[in-house]
Parts: C-alpha cells; structure tokens; sequence
C-alpha cells in the first residue's frame, strides 16, 4: 500500500510525534488510532521467538514465560555451521513464527565480535571474526524478512561485554572500530538491508550508543544507507533528546512518559528541531507500514517441521575437537555408558533476553537409545546440575556404570549459572564436579566421548585423557536428537570453530584490558582480536578459529587464480578443488584468507576473506569458487577515511582451517589511489629518495652538501649501517644544522615548495 | 665560588643571551669573553669517555677518533650486576677521566626502558624495569658528580627505539608514562640532581620531546625539581624558539647560527618573552660555573687501576643461564678448545656515539691462558668476522680441535653490524655462521660453554644442546680478563637478568606495535612491559627477568616484615635472611616484589621495589632489610594526577628471580586519601551501595519501588544471577524509566543531592 508519510506526519501534534519515538510498554509500539497509526509488536530471541505469554504482565522481562516456539541452536552454534543456506532457512522458520504469533520485528541477530571468551553475552554473537559474522547474519536476517518480519540488527555497537554494561565506555580506535568492530555491522546493513538496528547499552569513545550521531547517523544511515530505524537496547537511552538528534528513532521500552516529555520540552526550547523529530518519525513509520502491509493473516507454522529443521542445524552445528584412532562415529550396538545430568536435562540455550519456552525438547539420552536400540544405553547422572561441588557417590555411581560399558559418553560442560547475559565469566572452568566426573570415567575407561553445552570457549586440561570432544554449543531444542545423529554417524560432523580456544584465559587478547577499569574498557589489543592475535603473537591456541574435524578426510587437490594481477577495482577468482578422500560422504568448509605482504601497514598475519561449503561422497571431487574484491585487501585508513588497499603483493592462502594451510597463491593488487603526503620540515630523506618524484631533487642536495663538508660530509667518509639509516631518517630540518651553513632555513623552505610541485600528479 | 647570575644576564645582549643557547661546535659551549664566560666541553659515552681527539674537525661525530679511555661494560651489562656500590665505583672513575681530560659533563647514563629487544640501542641502558633503572642510574650519577662532572641523564623521554627516531612519535598514555617511561628518569633527578638532562629526538604524544613544555618545564622542572638544565640530543632541535620557551635551555651542537637567529626575533616578535630567555641562560650558567668552579687543575688517572675495575665489573656483570651438571667452573687442566673469531677480537662494546677507544684491551683467548697455565688451550676462529655466512673450512678446522680437547669454550653473538645505535634489529637471531658453529660443535662435544657477546637478548633454539651459557653482553675493555675469571670460578658468577629473554621475538609485548607505523609508534601494551607483561600473560619465556644461576646454592631461610598494617605514609622493612648453602663463596640479589591484590585499577602481577646483593660464604647466613613506601604499593592514578595507593591487601614477594618465589607476605596498607566521586545520573546502583554513606538511601529507594511494582518488582521475584548483576549495574537514570513512574527525573535529582550531600567527608 502507497502511504504519503510526510503528510501523515505533518498531521500529527508535537506530542504524537515525540510519543511514537518510545513504546507503549515493554514490547509494543505506540497507536494513533486517529490517524491510523497501529501498534506493533517486536520480541527477543535471535534463535527462537520470545514472546511475552502474558499482557497483563507488559512491565515485566518475563524471561521465564514465554508462548513456545522453537529454539534453534544459539547464534555461536550456527556460526560453526558456516552455512549460509541453512541459516537463511533458519531465518525463514522464524519469520514463519514471527507472522503466526503476530511479531512483527525479531530483536536480533547479535553481530558484536567476540573479543574476549568470558563475555557473558558470546553465546549470542556469531563470532569473533567479522566477514564470518556479516555473511552468517545477513542470511539470517534475509531469511526472516523474506517472511515480511522485521529484524533488529544488535547490539550496535563495540559492545562486547556484560559487565558494568548500562555505563560501560568502550575506547577504540578508529581502524579497529572500522575493521572489526563495525564491519561486523556494515555488510549485513549494506547487503541485506535490516528493517531496524538495535543500539547498545554501552558509550563508544565517550558518547552513549543511544545518543551517537557518529555511529547512528553519519556512519549508519549517511555512509551506510540503512533505510530502517534504530531502536534501543531496553534501558538504553540516557538523554532522550540527543538521541533523536542522533538518529535514535525508537526506544524502548516505554519510558513512562519520562522520554516523549523531554523530547516536547526540548522541541519548544529549541534544543532539538522539529524537522529532526519529524524525519524520525517519517523513518519510523516507513519500517511500521512495511510490517503491517507484509502481515499474513492467520498465519502458522508446523512445530513438528521446526524441530527437524531445528534437529538438522544442531547436528551441523556440532564440531569434532578430537576423535582419537576413530573413537567415533560409535557402533550401535554393545553397551554405551551415558554419564551426566545434562543427558537427561539439556544446557540448550543460554540465560537472559534470548531464553525461549521451546516447542518440544528432546531428551539426549533418550535419542541416544533411540537411534540405537540394538545398544544397551545405560545411564549415571555422574554431578548435581544445581552445583559445582563434587559427588563421590554419584561419581562412584558412574564409575560403576562405565565399568560394565564398551564406550563411556560423558555430557558436561557450563550451567545456566555460568554463564548468561547480564554478567561476564571470569575463568574458562568448567564446574568442579563435571571435571572431577571426566578425570574419573578417563581413569578406567579409554573411550570416552566429551560432548560439550557451553556457549563460549572453556579450559580443557583433561583433553589428553578422552579418545572424542564434540562441542556441542547450545544447540537449541533438538540438541538430543542431533547430537545422538553425530555420535552414530548419521550426520558426519561438519561444522567449524568460529572462534579460538585459547590454552590459557590470559593468553587471550583482550586480557590484559577486560573488562576495563570504572567504567573504561580500552580495547588495545586494536585489530588483534581472536585468530588475528594468535597468529601474529605466534601463541599456540588450544583450538584455533575455523577448526573442526570429520569421519572423513579431505584434500585439497588443486588452487587457481583467475589473475596474479589486479586493479582494486577488479575482482579475482579464487577456485578450490577439494576431494573427499575418506570412505563415508562429509562436508568441508574450504576457507580463504588474505595476508598482505607489505609492511607499511601494522596487519594481521592473515584474515579470512572468503568460504564456501561443500558437501562430497566418498571419492568425489568438486571445485567452489571464492570471489576476492577491493575490500578482501583493504584496510582502513584513517587518514584518508576510507579502505585503502596498499599497491602489492597479497597471499591468498587456502586451507581447512587457520592453522592448516593447505595452498598459497600471489597476486599483486594495485591500489587505483595514489596516496601523496605534503612535504614538510620533519619529512625525512628516506620518505623523499623514495618517492621517484622528489629522489633526483635530494640527491642533488646531498651533492651540494657534500661540497659544504659538515655532516653529509662526514656520512660520505664512514658509510656505515648506522649513518646510512641514520640519514635516511634525518628530516629536512636537521639538515640545516648539519649542513655546516651550506642549507639555510630559506634554503629548505624553498625545496619544499619545490618537492611539494613535483609530487602533484 | 658565589656568583650573581642574574646581574650577569642583566648585563648580557639578547645576541649574546640566545647564543648561549647553542653550542659553539660539536662539543663545546659558547665563551662570552667580555663577561668571563668560559666554554666547556661534554662528551658521549656512558661507560666510558668518547672525546674527539682533534678539535680540527669539529663538526664531525668522529665516532672512531677518540682519545683512549677506559672501556666499562656497557649499562646492560652494569645493570647484571645490581650493584649500586660498583656502578658507582664506576661512576667515579668515569668522573676522574672527565676531569683529567678536561670533560666537564659526560653525556649518560642512558636510562630509557627496554620495551623491545630490539631498539639497537638498548645495550646503553640498564634495564625493562624503572625501579632498578633508576636506583642503579643514580649511583651512576652519583659516582661521576662526586668528581665534579657533570652527568646528562638521557634520553627523555620516551625514546625506545632507533627506527625514525628523529621523527618517530611515542603515543603513550599518561599511566604508562609515569610508570615506566618517566619513573626510570624522576626518581634519578630527585635522588641524584644530574647536572643535566638530554631530550629524546622523537616526539611524545604530538610534541617534540625538544619543545615539549610539559615534560621539560611542568614535570621535570616544576614537579620533581630538576636544578640544572636540558640539553638537545645532537640534531633534535625542530624549532628552536619553541624549545626555549618549552624549557630547553641548551642546543647542541652548533646550529651554525639558525637557533640563535630564530631566538633572537621571536623575542623581537614577542612570541617569546625575554624572561623566558634570561631564565634558560641563568640555569645554563649555573651549571656552566658549577663545572668551572669544581674544574681540578692537573687531574690525572690511573689506567691501569681503572682497567682493573673494568675487569671487576666485566666479571660481576656475567649472567650465568645455564650450567648443567656441573660443567661450570672449568678445571685448569686439560685441553680447553677456545673457538670463536670473538676470542681474539672481543665485541666488548656497542656502536654508535658510545663507542670508545679503550686504553688497553684484553684478549680472552690470551686471558684464559693466563688464567690456566697449566691447560693446553687451543684456538679455531669458527667464523669470519666481518660475514654471516657459514665457513665450512673454518667450521670443520673447530670440529677437529675440539674432539682433541675436554671441553669447548665457544665465543659468539652479535657483531657490530647487528646492533648499532641508529637503526634497530628486525630479530633475534645471531649470525648464521655463529648458530651452525654452536651446533656442530654440540654434536662432537658433551662439554660445551657458550659465551654471548650481544647488547640485547637473543634467542637460543640450540640451548638445549650445550652444557653452559654464559651472558657476558658488551663488557668492556677488560671482557678477557672478567670472563676467564669466571671460567675457572676465580670470580663465581652474580650477575641477574635486568630484561626478559622471550621464547618467541612475536612473544615481546610491544611486537604488534613495533616500530609502528610510519612516524606513529603506540605504546598500546600500555604499563605491561617486560615481566609485567609475561607474568600477567602467563607467556613463559626463556629467561625470565631477574634470573641468573651461581656456582653455589642459596636458601632463603627467614623473611619477616615490620608491620602487616601501615598507612600509606609509612613504610615497612623487609627483612630478608639469607643462607649460602653450598661450597663455594657467591653473592646472592634479593628481588622483592610487591603485588596489589585489589581489583580495582589493573595492574601488573608483581613489580619490583626492593632489592639487595649480598655476599656469603660458604654455609654463612645473613640478612638484609629493604624498605618500602608509600611509591612501592603505589599506581599513578590519571583523575588525582598524582601516586595513590588503593586501601587494602598486598603481598610482599621475594625471591632469587622474578619466577623464584621464596616467600610471600601479607601487608595492609591504608590510603591516607579517599577518593570520591560526585553521583550522577549514570552512577550505578552498586556504586552507591558499596558506599556506607549512601547505601541506606539506595536500599530505601528499592523498596519505595518495589511497593510500586516494575523493574524492581521484578528482579524481586526472579532473583536470579543475572537479575542481580544486572541490578547493580543499572544507573540512576534508567531507574527512572523502569521504576513504572514511581521515580520520576525530579526525583532522582534530589536523590542526587541528597547522596553528593552524604558523601561529604
């Protein structure tokens, strides 16, 4: 339907406009009836739908009561799926839910970078890298408003802890804000268009997110050309004014009044335009009618279908840490020991906003049974779920159980109390009982499988002890179902790490800053987050980023290039042929890194710019194609305010994970700008010998001094190393007190408008 | 001698004024002969006096025309030793060939931090820790001045590497600055009064260390005190002008007449104020008259007992790494094969403006000859000097003298061309030829000693292969006669590690930030340099910090402290017993470490603010009593612009190393200043609870609303973790609109000002 909202809004009160920019209550939107304005609904939950059951109840989280619906692996777990159709799939069954319970924006997905593993909040971010990030979340949010529901990009942005969150402040760096923190953001805005961006509770160098006109404004909807609104974190906004000013259109939830007053007040005082209020308002509506026109009526969805969709990601989301002399896939039959109470009561979600009521849940050990009823499946809860505290009977009991057993399969890992939103970990630990429980069952039985629930790296100091590890994730409602599909070999386990596992806490990059001081986290680590950091610090992680083993083995038999020389303006092509060398069908996530050789810019050894999935049956060999731009090669460049790729030579390397690399090509990409820096007194004489535009000049300087004796004089008679890179960083200045009179002040003054004429192009 | 120096100025032109601001040549100031001002001379070389032999050519740096002097140790090598009585010794037998050569200021010591390994001119400094920095710098200091010669405390400030050096920029931030950057020079100028200061070349945070105000006038001059002046370091002038008024009363060397032109009109101009002038020549002049006045007619020196002490120091200076078996101290029997172009040209010292023509020079191979007349000692050179590249003559002609012998003593390291003043290394590697020699001769020899001959840490991937390692770094003139000493145990090795080997150069704190990039150099490790960063990091490295072996054994048996309570203006002793418990006489450095067990401001894991040599014989047993203060548990704290010691718990730390722990204690110490912070509407409930004076009113606050349902409520009936993290962390203002308009912004302000009213002291 065709709406004229300017005039729409034209029509409105200055106190209809200002109350349109908050809620109603703690998730619905304001009505207007008189002007035909209808509220809408919006509701947590990046993998599953978390609506209120209640409307009696609007002023209250109600995290625990919720209308089912069913809930996918958490974002970490689809993340090491790095599948990008399966979680656009995901994204439609959500929308599907959306529309059958009438939300009409899905407050998600979370795209912040995991900067360090404690982060309370990590099990609800993709990863720690952000082209991985950007690319799994755009088919996320497609996949949802492809259902004509809404998303709500979040948390924007460089919010990257719990703690003290409300006030935290997060001090970064232009470059590194641009390169991780908000390129996460900024390819999923630029490809996939989210109707709403959620802002963050934190400040970003000093400024509110909910009041920044950098980030919400200049950088979001100018440089970006988000079309959609900005809602707030719930409790986000500080001053509600300066967030209208600064491109926040809605918060939520209702502030009681408190905010439309202060908006009002400020209007009249002039603090804050109408014309602002108003292209709030205009933003704000435009994203309403799309939701309201794209409503299906009596929309529905199938449970049943949801849970085998929700089954099928669990089990791709699984990774294969270890699997020592073929541990697994396990043989369905002889006795199989199941220790631990989370195979009876599942850790599948993570604490906080995202919590959903699931639509059914499947019980681990029953699918255990179920998938191999010739087994005889026999089980020991082995720790108390509601403790951390050792059990001597209940390990006894589980020792007892695996003794009779050919395989022991232990579940372990982090409970809710370990770790959610609202609060960071502190340690990498898993509780005391789970890992007493695994040292014990390793001491008498040499096949033991590990699988982990945990929504964020743990310590393993026990991995040399086991025979299997599969990290489980938190993988949603049909974790049971998946996880018995993996360990009997139904489904080949796939999926990848999306982040590192560090050996130590402290070895991670951000640990030396996290979480900050007061309420001041530094981020000076920069561009040295996750397998960024590992690899330039040559610090061996226990797992590293993009990881994951299978039941089959895979080579990588061949690697191209369409071109080993581009424009920036050009493309290249990076084709990989992969063979499943392995007797069973499996997957394998090719990916392809960027390194640039240069070393005018601080850069990571390596950065993954490209993937792709491939599935093969045994023998099979097939070739995916990996497209590398401008931005494969670029960094950003704060001076320039752009990305920028430096003229050179770039490795595309190739490879099953970060580690594991598999094939290195060249190509030499040239840069279609030409950077040229003003010369000045503190230019040096390296910088000018080594710019052909201004060598020939220098060196005639250098002659005419030598003549004059004095310093230049003196590094002709001893050319050492050291007078050699000492005059190669001698700055024009110190050449008049060196040259013994013979290059005056005047004289450099005029070499310079000289230099600075031959540098124009 | 009493002068009136400020009639002098009065009586001066403004020509004759701003002349005195600058040299008259590249080593002597400007006489004023109608005013009986003389000219006087300063020379490089903190281990030893680098005076250009003919005044002919003066506007040469005449690195290799020097007149013959005692060739110390470079500083890394004085600062193994801990030994503020030696260095000071030292000192005073650099003083006495300044006096007897007519040298008025001697330009050191160099007391800048290590914060790579790589700066090409870290051998000219002590150490990567401040504390020990600045206590051995001062008896450096102390020693020279006791002479009447000056010394120039250097290179301030902020200047840790070669790389640009004339143009690099140092961003570090405030903390970091004061606690390692400025401690190592602050505590030498409050303690010691050098004569003068030199300033860096670089610039430190945007401003040229030559013209940066607030390092040279506020800290330096105003806030600890300095008496004397600052000269340039040679060419580190930009603009001249800016430099007096920023409080560089002195350039150097000549400028040929540019600085004190600009001088001259910009006081014509009135950018610079006269006052300004006449205040840098009086300071100037005050430490000219100083130096004429403690001028000692006809001094003189003893060569011979200088050399002496150079071998002393050069023995003291050995740190012993490795010693396994016993292979450590030599019999003087037997055949001794004695390898290594080292051997017989000794790299006993650094190059660059350091390097100093030696009065005599011993030759190792000749010295443990001498030392063993008795042993068959024979010789292969190994290596060529002047090349990396690996001889497999000269390697094979070491093999097969060394199957002759019992054991292989190998001379390596760096060569002059690795590690040089004005340029910085790229690794950490020693030349091929030295490398492939080590492990040739491992191969054929169970017995093998290596002796190092660097300026700065290296790695050792052969370490394991070889018996002993001796680090005996640049040790001067008398390295020959020091090193056999400790060979065959005559001097039993003391010398401790003032820096951190790492395994890994990619390991070095600074390594993602050095050299930085183009002009730009971030100091992003922040205070974590050296141990600091290692122990909190957990990255263990090759040698730690503080580490060194002995040919005897040490117990540390008692260690008590005075108090387990102090107020932060008091101070607490230490008191250390120690015992030698095996054969031999040795001497032992007692490290003490403090560590903040608070969690409020981040800090390092230990850091070092005591230690103590002491000398034991065999089966002897004594104690040492260090002293620490209110600057030993202190942090610089950015907000009160001043030290502060957080109130609470710190462990007293001590032992043999940094990674030796005998012995922790437990102290309280009590701020004598509470830090408060006015309330605001993003102070956060927790904040306000913490605080006994303002936490009632926060609990009365909850319960209001709570009566009134909302928020509050909620986190009532669902207390779970989150909920309570969650809580106190929520600041006032979003109280406000989660409060359901129980707490209105009229309210909260007069909350606000009811709490700022309570927390009044």
């Amino acid at each position: 339907m065709v709406r004229d909202i300017e005039k729409l809004v034209s029509e409105m009160t200055l106190e209809e406009k200002a109350g349109l920019c908050s809620g109603q209550d703690f998730w619905k939107t304001k009505a207007i009836e008189r002007l035909g304005i209808p509220s809408i609904m919006m509701t947590d939950g990046p993998h599953g739908l978390r609506k209120q059951k209640s409307s009696s109840n609007v002023d209250n989280l109600g995290i625990f009561n919720s209308v089912p619906s069913t809930c996918f692996p958490s974002a970490v777990g689809l993340a090491s799926t790095w599948d990008r159709d399966l979680i656009h799939e995901v994204g439609i069954a959500l929308g599907k839910e959306c529309q059958a319970e009438d939300v009409a924006i899905l407050l998600g997905p979370g795209v912040n970078i995991k900067r360090s593993p404690l982060c309370g909040r990590n099990f609800e971010y993709f990863s720690e890298d952000p082209y991985l990030t950007s690319e799994l979340a755009s088919s996320h949010v497609e996949g949802v408003q492809s259902q004509g529901v809404g998303t709500s990009l979040k948390h924007f942005a460089a919010n990257n802890q719990e703690h003290r969150r409300m006030t935290s402040n997060s001090i970064v760096d232009e470059r590194t804000l641009r390169e991780i923190y908000l390129a996460s953001f900024e390819n999923v805005v630029k490809k996939s268009q989210p109707w709403t961006l959620m802002c963050s509770y934190n400040k970003v160098n000093g400024v509110y997110a909910s009041e920044n006109k950098r980030l919400l404004t200049e950088i979001l909807k100018e440089e970006w050309g988000h079309e959609g609104f900005v809602v707030s974190d719930w409790g986000a906004v500080n001053e509600r004014e300066a967030g209208v000013e600064a491109g926040l259109e809605l918060e939520m939830p209702s502030s009681g009044g408190v905010g439309d007053r202060r908006i009002v007040e400020a209007v009249k005082d002039g603090r804050l335009s109408e014309e602002a209020l108003d292209k709030a308002v205009e933003r704000y509506l435009t994203v309403l009618f799309k939701a309201i026109d794209n409503k299906k009526a009596n929309a529905s969805y199938n449970p049943e279908e949801h849970h085998l969709l929700a089954r099928k990601v669990a089990g791709e989301s699984v990774v294969l840490l270890k699997n020592e002399a073929g541990t697994l896939p396990l043989k369905k039959e002889g006795s199989i020991a199941v220790i631990g109470a989370f195979a009876k009561k599942p850790r599948f979600q993570g604490g906080g906003s995202s919590h959903v009521t699931p639509t059914k849940l499947d019980e681990p050990l029953e699918e255990i049974q179920k998938s191999a009823p010739q087994a005889r499946v026999i089980f020991a809860e082995g720790y108390n779920l509601g403790s951390a505290e050792v059990d001597e009977v209940l390990i006894s009991e589980a020792k007892t159980v695996v003794s009779n057993s050919d395989v022991a399969v232990l579940f372990v890992g982090l409970p809710d109390s370990f770790e959610s939103e609202g609060y960071d970990r502190t340690h990498l630990s898993i509780p005391q009982n789970h890992q007493k429980l695994i040292e014990a069952i390793a001491e008498i039985q040499k096949n033991v499988v590990v699988i982990l629930s945990n929504g964020s790296p743990i310590e393993m100091p026990w991995l040399d002890r086991v025979g299997a590890v599969l990290e489980g994730y938190l993988g949603g409602q049909a974790f049971g179902g998946g996880i018995a599909d993996v360990l009997f070999g139904e489904v080949n386990p796939s999926g990848k790490l999306a982040e590192t596992f560090p050996m130590e806490l402290s070895h991670n990059p951000s640990y030396l800053n996290f979480p900050g001081e007061g309420d001041t986290v530094e981020y000076k680590e920069g561009i040295f987050v996750g397998y960024r950091y590992y690899n330039k610090k040559k610090i061996k992680p226990l797992f590293p980023f993009g990881f994951g083993l299978s039941y089959t083995s895979f080579d990588y038999t061949d690697v191209t290039v369409s071109s080993d020389k581009i424009q920036d303006t050009e493309t290249v092509d990076v084709q990989v042929t992969v063979k499943n060398t392995g007797t069973v069908a499996g997957k394998e996530i090719v990916q392809v890194y960027v390194r640039d050789k240069g070393d005018k810019v601080i850069r990571p050894e390596k950065e993954l710019k490209g993937f792709a999935k491939v599935e093969l049956q045994p023998g099979e060999e097939k070739s995916v194609t990996i497209t590398l731009d401008k931005r494969s090669f670029a960094y950003y460049d704060v001076d320039l305010k752009d990305w920028h790729v430096q003229s050179g030579e770039f490795e595309i390397i190739v490879g099953g994970s970060s580690d594991r690399i598999s094939h290195v090509k060249t190509v030499h990409v040239e840069s279609s700008k030409v950077i040229r820096k003003r010369a000045h007194r503190n230019t040096t004489l390296g910088e000018l010998m080594d710019d052909p535009a201004t060598a020939a000049i220098v060196q005639q300087i250098m002659a005419g001094m030598a003549e004059q004796g004095g310093m230049a004089n003196a590094m002709q008679e001893e050319p050492n190393d050291m007078m050699l890179a000492m005059m190669k960083y001698v700055p024009l200045r110190a050449l008049v007190n060196f040259s013994g009179g013979g290059f005056s002040e005047e004289m450099m003054e005029g070499l310079l408008a000289q230099i600075n004429m031959a540098q124009q192009p």
